[in-house]
C-alpha cells in the first residue's frame, strides 16, 4: 500500500494511493501507522498536494552504515550503530526547498531509506523486529558538512530548518534488504547504492534502537547513506529515490 | 506564576499552583504556553499527582556551559554552545525512577536548569530572547558516561527511557541569570553551583538555538551542568533544586 499525505481544500489528510485516485484514511486515531480505516471518500490527487508523510516524535539517523561512504569520509567502519537524532522542525514536505543556512560552506545530501514505526518497541528482537514497521520512504539526510567535522556532535549539522526532506510518501510493502538508494543532483546520478551493503540492516538497526529508546508509532530511522554524497548549492534541482517507494523532488536555495 | 501538570479524576491538567490549590488551567490549544486561560475549576492537590509538565517537539542540551564541570571532564571551555539532543521518550515525571540501563556500567546525574519556549523562536536575537521564554523548571540530564566516551556522539548515552527527568513543575516567573542549580544524592549535596557561572547565558542559548532550528511553544532547553557530576547507583534517592523553581525528587532501579 502506498499511503501519502495529502493537502485537500479540507485540510491536509492522509489517504491510500492507487494510481491516480486517492482513498482517504480515517486519521482520527492519530495516523495511519495507528489506524488505517478508509473514510470512504476519494478523489483525484496531484504531485503538489504531496505533504510531508510522518509526523514523528523522534527522529533516529543512522551514520556510516555503507562501508564505502564511511572510508569516503575517513572513517573506520563502526563496529555498531552509530546513532544520532534531528529534530523535528528540520522536516520538508516532497517538492519543497532546503534552504542553506549562512553559517555553512559546504551543504551535502545524503539519499536513504527510511523505516516508518508501526508499533510501539521497546527492547524487540531483531526477529521480531520487522513486524513492528508500518512501512518505508526516502529522505534526504541534509548535512552541513563543515560544521559536522567543527562541532563533533551532529546535531546542529544535521539539525537545520529544511534539512530533512521525507517522501513522497509511505509504501507498506517493501523489502527493505534488497533496494537501490539513489540521489541525482540536476539529473546527474551522484549516489546509487543498494540496502544490500548496509553494515546493519533494518531489522537490526529497530532492534538497537529499541534496546535505548522506547520507539512509537510514527518515528521514523534514516538509515544510512550509501557512497556519493556531494554539496548542494542554490538552484540544485534533488531526487531522492528509493526503488519500490518513489522519487523525492526537491529544490535548493540560500 | 506555578504551572504544573497534575493527575486528578479526570485525566492529566495542567493548572496553575497556589499554595495547596491547583486552578484547571484550559489545555484545549494544545498546553499553557500557548493558552493560560483558567477554567475556574479549583482543588486540592498532592506531590504524588505531579507528572512532566512539558510535552516538547524536542528537547535541546547543552554541553560543557559552566567552566569548572568542563575542566572536570578534561574537556576545554568551548566557543560556542555544543549543542545536542535527547529524545521525548526519555522524559520522566516527578518521583519517577531512572532505570540503569544494563548497556551502561556508569550513569551519572547533571542538574540543569531547563527553558520552557512560549513562543515560536527562529533566528531571534539575543535581545529579544526572553521575551520568547514561557518559564523555567528542573532537570537531570542523566548521562551513561561510559557510552558517552565510547560513542563520541552522546544520543545513546543521554536517550535512554527514563534519562530526561523535568519538573516538578515550571516557574514563570524566573530571573535565569542567578539561580542556584544544586543536586543531591542520598541527602548528601553532590552538586551546587550558580547560573551566573554559565558560559553562555540563557538569552545566548535561545538566540543561538534558534538560528538553527525553529523552536515551537512547549519545546524545552537544557541549560548545561555545574561541576560535581558523579555516579548513580541502584535505590539512590536523587533530589535536583533549581532555586526558585523547587525540588524534583526521583529513584533509581536497575
Amino acid at each position: 500500500m502506498r499511503i501519502a499525505l495529502l493537502a485537500t481544500d479540507g485540510g491536509e489528510k492522509f489517504a491510500r494511493l492507487d494510481g491516480p485516485l486517492a482513498h482517504g484514511l480515517d486519521g482520527s486515531a492519530g495516523g495511519p501507522w495507528i489506524d488505517l480505516r478508509e473514510t470512504g471518500e476519494s478523489w483525484m490527487w496531484a504531485e503538489a498536494d504531496l505533504r510531508c508523510p510522518v509526523r514523528p516524535t523522534k527522529i533516529v539517523c543512522i551514520g556510516r552504515n555503507y562501508a564505502a561512504h564511511a572510508r569516503e569520509l575517513g572513517h573506520e567502519v563502526p563496529s555498531e550503530p552509530l546513532i544520532f537524532l534531528k529534530p523535528p522542525s528540520a522536516l520538508l514536505a516532497p517538492a519543497g526547498t532546503v534552504v542553506l543556512p549562512p553559517e555553512s560552506k559546504r551543504v551535502e545530501h545524503e539519499a536513504e531509506l527510511v523505516v516508518v514505526m508501526g508499533r510501539r518497541a521497546s527492547r524487540v528482537s531483531r526477529q521480531d523486529a520487522l513486524a513492528h514497521v508500518f512501512g518505508y520512504s526516502g529522505a534526504c539526510d541534509v548535512t552541513a558538512r563543515d560544521l559536522q567535522k567543527k562541532d563533533v556532535q551532529f546535531t546542529r549539522a544535521k539539525g537545520f530548518d529544511t534539512f530533512c526532506p521525507i517522501g513522497p510518501w509511505i509504501e507498506t510493502e517493501l523489502d527493505p534488504a534488497a533496494q537501490r538508494v539513489m540521489c541525482r543532483v540536476g539529473g546527474a546520478t551522484r549516489q546509487d547504492g543498494s540496502t544490500t551493503d548496509m553494515i546493519f540492516d533494518v531489522p537490526e538497526l529497530v532492534s538497537y534502537v529499541s534496546r535505548m529508546m522506547t520507539l512509537l508509532p510514527g518515528d521514523v530511522i534514516l538509515t544510512g547513506t550509501p557512497e556519493g554524497v556531494g554539496p548542494l548549492v542554490a538552484n540544485d534541482e534533488v531526487e531522492v529515490e528509493v526503488s519500490g517507494v518513489g522519487v523525492l523532488r526537491l529544490r535548493v536555495a540560500t
